[in-house]
């Protein structure tokens, strides 16, 4: 009988909160703390547990490399927060707004060592393909962050440009996590490969409803104003879904609206505008069948692993919460 | 017979001129071809290679973890360069003075990960403790540049926290540097320990000279205009020496110059004053000495490597070098 989801999360928290983060000097290692007290949904070591889990491997060896990939993920976050100029995360200031950007560089640093030490504590016979699954995934979430970058101030992004970057920037970590759980259960590399391929398109689909929740979620659900990423010009998949199937006008408004700097001085105003736009072109809608696309691709992954269907339960279920949640 | 220091260096720099470095995207991986073809002693991998050759291992295998080493140095200076607002490297303009503070975080973090994977080219037998050394190495080298940055604003730094930082900040890394080659030899542990040691005062005795050049050099044999530690308010071996030997009013002198912007407005002036208290308390000779027993130290652990004298030509040369040079 597995463990639920609740119990593995518990257990991870647990974890969390005995590492060793209490190092001198203080100036150094209080910004980690705070990062990985700050919480977080702590998807990403669930899948490498889980990933394990269904393989049939020993969970508890999965735990040390399942921190490693969330201290990993949370020192992106850290790096991120600087480049984007984020001035809050999960309801905090983010550590370069508490502290400052040379100490949100630095314990960044030290926080990628420190992931680097926990992916580090596995088996010696799974040592070599764990580290280089970890490097190459660190190597593609940097290029992934550069294209987000870029196309910050690139006009013409396509797409097939912008899957590729949130591939990179944001579904081959899950994917990565589940693969680190499945080496760790011994398995063979064809069913590393299915779980891999499994989180990546959970990672594209889990992307794709971020940009349609900040425009279609119900905003008092959502925690947070709906139109934040248009208020921010960010170019989100339905904005670039939307620029590529609009009318000259269309084009030229939308352009305008997210390119020109106080072309629109009311936010209220431009979120209805832009949305009043993606919603004669039917963009909503073609978001969710994507992302449909996406997570049916992902399922069918899943459903070809080589172990008895009863054992996929938890990662469906994973799955599941991650596709209705509402923020 | 060994190789010359010149043909191993010749070797690294081949090497490095081969590393995949023209990825995509452009944005991200040109900085980083911009710092490793910007130059630098490569002094590093040279260590690494002849910790490997001391110990009768193949250097060839050393060549990888090595290349590596130098790589992380490289991401070290990449973000430090941010972190102390430094202008110029090597007579260039640094990355984010080029770039942007943005381009250097992220090309830093993605040639982290570069250096991640060329330390881990070493054979699986050596790989665990190849590992183990370089995450404790890096851990250490952040905790060395927090200290630094810590005690740009602390009044009174001890001579005792002053080493600890060098140490931590400088030394430890050629300690590291050694110490791999050692591994990558087969050494046992014993012989390894001694080469970090070596290297670890060597890396002191480097750091102390680099203050003492500063203040002491010839300014033109040097290629920099002397005093400038003491210009930028560095608190340098000397200038903390100096603070703990000097009597009530050039106590008062110092910390009033190094501390109150625009206490001195005249920088030659500055310098030559300062330079007047540190020789009225023979600091110069001080740091000579200091610098000598760190030196006589390294040459001491090197003495007892078990190994044939005759093989330590290589090593000798080497802090011979670093000790005679005037830049």
């Amino acid at each position: 009988m597995n463990k639920t989801l609740q119990s593995y999360l518990e257990d991870i928290s647990g974890e969390i909160r005995k590492l060793p983060l209490d190092g001198e000097p203080g100036e150094l290692y209080k910004p980690v703390s705070y990062c990985l007290e700050n919480g977080g949904k702590r998807i990403r070591p669930l899948m490498t547990l889980l990933g394990c889990e269904l393989l049939g491997g020993d969970v508890k060896r999965a735990m040390p490399p399942a921190l490693g990939l969330e201290l990993f993920h949370n020192f992106t976050l850290m790096h991120d927060d600087i480049m984007d100029g984020a001035p809050v995360r999960r309801g905090k200031p983010t550590i370069h707004k508490k502290w400052s950007i040379n100490t949100a560089i630095l314990s960044g640093d030290v926080l990628f060592a420190l992931a680097c030490r926990y992916i580090s504590k596995v088996p010696d016979s799974a040592l070599r393909s764990v580290l280089d699954l970890f490097h190459q995934t660190v190597t593609e979430v940097c290029e992934g962050q550069q294209y987000d970058m870029v196309f910050e101030t690139k006009k013409d992004v396509s797409v097939d440009e912008y899957v590729r970057m949130i591939r990179l920037k944001t579904a081959v970590l899950p994917a990565a996590c589940l693969k680190t759980g499945a080496i760790l259960a011994g398995a063979r590399e064809v069913e590393q490969q299915k779980l891999y391929r499994f989180g990546e398109y959970i990672g594209l689909a889990f992307q794709l409803r971020d940009d349609w929740l900040d425009v279609y979620s119900d905003s008092t659900e959502f925690g947070k104003q709906t139109g934040g990423d248009i208020i921010s010009n960010k170019k989100t998949w339905l904005y670039i879904q939307a620029l590529a199937m609009a009318g000259a006008k269309q084009k030229e408004f939308l352009l305008d609206a997210f390119n020109r700097p106080g072309s629109v001085d009311d936010n209220t105003g431009k979120v209805e505008a832009v949305k009043k736009v993606y919603d004669s072109l039917g963009i909503g809608e073609l978001a969710q069948e994507q992302m449909k696309e996406y997570y049916s691709k992902a399922f069918g992954y899943l459903d070809i692993v080589c172990v008895p269907d009863s054992g996929k339960e938890n990662l469906r279920e994973l799955a599941k919460n991650l596709f209705d949640r509402k923020k």
